[in-house]
């Protein structure tokens, strides 16, 4: 029987700083029934879904405190969860998580559509610095608001109606990263999900990349990794014009063989829909990339041995 | 003072299994001079440049010994190697090389323009099988023929000409492979070289992948991995139908933000050329990709303590 999901991905626009939780979740319920009305079983949103990229900011006490979530699900975002299990449509989903411990990170959960929380990740390429940078019209303080991820990149089983396809998630930033998805390729991925807030451009200027050099660079590093995993992968944005700073779209949904099945053309909230036949992924881990026949671990230890890079002399 | 490299890909088309190596000395000598005549310092040919793709045949004795070098350079290709310290220029070809204890390994090696040797390279990723497939019209006997790379991924430097590039080398299917450029990418390299034989469909048939789609591969895997590492890359092929196979095209030079910069359009000998600034890499190597700031290696430990895939349960 062919293993067959209908995937979404579900850009979202501009999240802005002033605007109420309530106007933002409206917004991801009719994206939700949007795709659910094509078919979607399972609607993949971006990070940080539920708030305004707030890392650009230096905060303290009761604003940045509002961001976090201290329970997932809990009853400000109540009514998406109802609305999916209502609908049985599961999704993934990005959020600022205050721990019960008092720990911050940048998560991921992914939903299944009988509302069960399949898998849980927390972002482990944090960019940006702990110190804002004087005199920057916007920062970005990743690395001072959240604790690097502590769950390192565990996959896991989606839900029977989709054919159980083993899972992974990313965040953002860590789609660059080559280790993070081979990490789950060597747990044998199908469908990788991840949702991004990603500049446009440098808002400090002195860098000359353009919103178009870094949508391809975001497409282009979900495609080989996507490739090169023989996985699927559904990576996508919060695009536009967030706070007076620009986030790039060209949220996508990517075939084990590269492809870009399905890709958003707008910086707006918007659905795009695909097929997966997860089985479609058998070629690659059977041939080019069957691990077991062609992988040589002994010439790979300079990734786990070293941190930086370390030239010749 | 900028550090500009002139680059080229010397694609060649097919070198038939009947056409003596003379033959093929002459053409690849003409890629070299035109390559020069445009400017370039740093030539790149393919894989096993010097012969035909022997693994697609099952071979032993004098045919099979034939096509391996027992020393490099020696009488045969020392005209090519004449040529280029003639002209001031650097190449990096790809041989079969037969070491003095009897090993046999896929190789490679960059000369300087000076006709040095600066650094020597055996490829880790051997794909194809030890025994042959039965009934098949041809081969993909790698793995019978030659040893597994034992040299790792040595990082070298450049000549002094070239502005002492810190360099890596790669063979063929070790361009799919994310470790491969990431070991080098450890290793602060701004060059990457790397010449390929590969097939543009199966010819024994039962695989859904075009040509087009064979191509899009091998640019999309260097394209990726030099913006993850933020490196130039230069990517050759062995093109066109040899022996009644076809291998595609596609020879490219990448710069560190991984766009295509010059790629052939035909599957026979053809220069593409291009400038490097080798300095270009370090927006990507001192941001978005600082390795010391960003890589958390106590989550990659599956990479190197795992060779196949495990799925969970």
């Amino acid at each position: 029987m062919p293993r067959i999901l209908r995937l979404a991905a579900a850009q979202m626009g501009p999240n802005q700083r002033a605007e109420p939780r309530v106007v933002t979740l409206g917004r991801m319920i009719a994206l939700l029934e949007a795709a659910a009305a094509r078919g979607a079983q399972l609607v993949v949103f971006p990070e940080l879904a539920f708030t305004t990229f707030f890392p650009r900011w230096l905060l303290s006490g009761a604003e940045l405190d509002g961001y976090f979530e201290a329970s997932m699900p809990n009853a400000e975002v109540q009514p998406l969860f109802d609305r999916a299990r209502a609908l049985g449509v599961g999704f993934y989903v990005g959020y600022a998580e205050r721990a019960e411990d008092g720990r911050r990170f940048n998560s991921a959960i992914t939903v299944g559509p009988d509302g069960t929380i399949l898998g849980k990740y927390r972002k482990v390429h944090l960019p940006g610095s702990v110190e804002p940078r004087e005199g920057a019209r916007f920062q970005q303080l990743e690395k001072r608001y959240f604790e690097y991820g502590d769950l390192g990149f565990p996959a896991f089983r989606g839900a029977t109606e989709w054919h159980r396809p083993v899972m992974g998630m990313l965040i953002c930033n860590d789609r660059r990263w080559p280790e993070a998805w081979r990490v789950y390729g060597l747990q044998d991925v199908e469908l990788m999900v991840m949702g991004y807030n990603s500049a446009a451009y440098d808002p400090n200027g002195g860098v000359t990349e353009d919103a178009g050099l870094r949508t391809f660079h975001s497409t282009l590093a979900a495609q080989a990794n996507a490739y090169m995993n023989a996985t699927w992968a559904v990576s996508v944005a919060k695009a536009g014009d967030e706070d007076g700073s620009g986030l790039i779209g060209g949220s996508c949904i990517i075939g084990p063989d590269g492809v870009v099945v399905a890709q958003a053309a707008s910086l707006d909230d918007e659905v795009v829909v695909a097929e997966a036949d997860l089985d479609a992924c058998r070629q690659g881990k059977e041939k080019m990339f069957h691990f077991a026949s062609h992988r040589r671990p002994e010439h790979y230890r300079r990734i786990t041995e070293q941190v930086g890079a370390q030239a010749p002399a």
